[in-house]
């Protein structure tokens, strides 16, 4: 179809990873937004805060004290959704009435010891060292668990409730929705063409170039075609890779570099520590044959217009289907020509 | 499954109208917030506010003006995200870039002339009026269209751009994503049963009481046993009916006292005006037997603990499954037991 037509007209695109679809209206950028505005992230932010829960050497809510960490650190997480020792119980075979108990474990993952940095503003090699973190949590928590979920919310619009750069760690003994949605999708796929579809995907993206916003050697970021969120992104491998411990060193580094460029490029957009909520789907930790699964990270940002405006997923969104105003690739386009510098960095 | 399980230990619901799960960890209750907190809805507001772009005779952002309406009042979108004349184009049939142009139109309702007075604050004649109005624009837009979303964002937090009590008609010439599922689900427990789900799932809550909020003779409301959102309910008639337009007087009545009942519920849960997302879901309009197709409103609230702190959506939420702290039927209790008379009703 005519890129002029998608450009101008209403027009639904298939998600082929979740096997959805969502309603693209670009005819509907202009309309004036009178509803809610956020209140601007936190600006200024201390290297190290004394009141912070998470910072190196604090004392908790619970009234553990954290121990002098640098660089990435994990700990369990004081409120858990999933508990390791559950009783296990299933409801009789009910359609209508069905539940199981359930087993799983959560952690928090402190990016380093800096309160004041986000992922963007880190040095490099830390950005790294965060890679391998994510990487060692799937290996041990995959000893245990069928699913271990890697994700960051970032902002307080999107619920994170502490502004110490972090991400966490839930694991649990079943696959959860989105995933086994992914799993269903890729098998069907790979069934069919004979190979991964997110790295024909990735493959088709960097020739057509329209809507990737950073890429090197190893790694390619795109808005995806189907992206519901404004500027949502895809990260992915451009070699078959399952899982985030079967990376290589090279391939770490630069998973490290490209992160850093695609929230560099995020900040700003709007010059703002950019929110959103990002993480990671690699093969499920169960037997049987995985070349379906492509690793892949996904980030949802919600922000529409300005550091201030997001997009509402509410009313259509919720009772129909996701719809979006401006394109993938408009969006895209935005990323691309922004800065590759970070907008605070003349400042420290 | 006893009772006491489910009240203390992690566990996954199924929810059959849906075929997903949601994560139920009711001992995550007492978890301390320390993030976003809502700004509190907008309490002083006018029977008629000159700036309002939705009161009766004022003038829109487009120049148009209102009539000077009283009662439900219906016009078109001035920025739609379907329109009616788009030129019909597909993508040829490639698995990954797969888009096809849609036709559709939108409309918004005003409750009423009254911009101070949300739905429970209504008079009952007017609620009736708002049922009629939601039955007459699906059988008007369902002559053209093949599914009529009809859904109302209440609250800033909930993206709503004007506090004007109003709804949205989104008419579209195709099935949405969440309409098609249910569509499935619905399909496939009628041709395993013979009954259509949601008339068995109404008879059986209505027996078991505990998660029941508000009923009458012709409605119930229930917190499902599968609710995502802290205070979700849904909405469900005792007799099999498919849409609006065949519900029957005495059914209308019934359900216009239900609604106001439950919101005044709601409002006088957190004693703030109670936001959410609601909205219907009836048969398409579509040839073919509809007889698995129960009516349903589906109620989608936010608010977790207070009038200003949310459950937010995000993180494991996005990127692996729906996750609520309180159990349905401790929700549906804290429903049960508020008063029944709205907590503004003794100020006017
Ligand atoms: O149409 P409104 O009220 O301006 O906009 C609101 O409802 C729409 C339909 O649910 C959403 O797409 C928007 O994100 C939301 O802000
Ligand atoms: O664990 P936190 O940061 O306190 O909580 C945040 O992330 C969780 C996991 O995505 C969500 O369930 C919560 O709604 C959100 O506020």
């Amino acid at each position: 179809m005519d890129r002029d037509l998608l450009d101008a007209h209403p027009h639904r695109r298939f998600d082929p990873l979740k096997g959805t679809w969502v309603l693209v209206s670009p005819q509907r950028n202009k309309r004036p937004w009178q509803g809610q505005t956020e209140p601007p992230a936190e600006v200024a932010k201390l290297p190290h805060d004394p009141a912070c829960y998470l910072c190196s050497g604090n004392l908790r809510a619970n009234g553990v004290r954290n121990p002098a960490y640098s660089g990435p650190h994990v700990f369990d997480n004081d409120f858990p959704a999933m508990l390791a020792d559950t009783p296990r119980a299933e409801t009789p075979d009910d359609p209508l009435f069905r539940a199981t108990t359930v087993r799983g474990t959560a952690r928090v993952l402190c990016f380093s010891e800096r309160h004041d940095l986000t992922l963007p503003e880190l040095p490099l090699p830390v950005v790294r060292a965060i890679v391998d973190t994510w990487a060692s949590q799937v290996a041990d928590l995959g000893r245990t668990f069928r699913w271990v979920a890697l994700f960051e919310n970032k902002g307080a619009v999107m619920g994170c409730s502490n502004p110490h750069p972090h991400g966490q760690v839930w694991a649990s003994d079943f696959i959860p929705n989105e995933v086994a949605q992914e799993d269903r999708c890729q098998a069907a796929y790979f069934a069919r063409h004979g190979r991964p579809l997110l790295l024909d995907y990735a493959t088709r993206e960097a020739a057509l170039a329209e809507r990737t916003v950073v890429e090197n050697a190893h790694w390619i970021a795109v808005v995806p075609y189907w992206a519901v969120w404004p500027f949502e992104t895809l990260v992915l491998p451009r070699r078959p890779v399952p899982r985030l411990p079967d990376l290589t060193g090279a391939e770490r580094d630069a998973l490290a570099e490209l992160l850093k460029a695609l929230c560099t490029r995020y900040d700003n957009l709007f010059e703002t520590e950019f929110p959103y909520t990002m993480g990671w789907h690699g093969a499920p930790m169960t037997d049987g044959p995985m070349d379906h699964w492509q690793l892949h990270a996904h980030f949802y940002p919600p922000l529409l217009r300005s550091a201030t405006v997001r997009k509402f997923m509410v009313g259509y969104e919720m009772l129909a289907e996701a719809q979006r105003d401006l394109t993938p690739e408009q969006a895209a386009r935005q990323l691309r020509m922004v800065s590759g510098t970070h907008y605070k960095s003349g400042r420290n």
